[in-house]
């Protein structure tokens, strides 16, 4: 079933990962799902809410910045990393940011 | 053509907007289109990169709180937030953050 992610009284940090992908990923769809259960085991993950049309928008809750530190030197991160960079993503951006507010239902 | 959002350097604010939309989402493709035609003429909105499979996400971004709030408060809007609310989204979710750090190509 399809969910949102679940997400502690604020302050938390996101990271929202927007981009745009070439045609020919190869290989990517395996280490994008690779690297989503990696995460999901890293300390300090809290969730993430994503979707990809032609624009992918993924958006992923930390409890802290040296969780996300953490993270983003993981060493299959990194190999993933560089995919991204050189292969699979014409563009990318990535937005570090500390949430204060949250609300809805 | 598709592109990502240009933002400025950081310091500047996200509205993280996650949801789940329902099956019978009457008036939801018009009202979705129209807001965001609205934003972009609001102060202080800067980009927006969005996209919807099953979970939507939208992330926007803007200049300062001040701007967020007027935007939230706009006539219009309103009318399509109370929409949202009771006939459109099963399960929805804001998220305003500040955004510290950006990077990418």
């Amino acid at each position: 079933m399809t969910q949102l992610a679940e997400t502690p009284e604020p302050p938390y940090y996101a990271v929202i990962f927007a981009s745009i992908k070439i045609e020919e990923d190869q290989g990517y769809a395996e280490t994008s799902a690779r690297m989503i259960e990696l995460a999901k085991k890293q300390p300090g993950f809290i969730g993430m809410d994503s979707a990809r049309v032609d624009v992918g928008v993924t958006v992923s809750y930390w409890q802290d910045l040296a969780s996300i530190k953490q993270w983003k030197q993981n060493a299959e991160h990194q190999v993933a990393q560089a995919f991204g960079r050189e292969q699979w993503y014409s563009r990318y951006k990535i937005r570090i940011a500390k949430v204060e507010l949250e609300y809805g239902n």
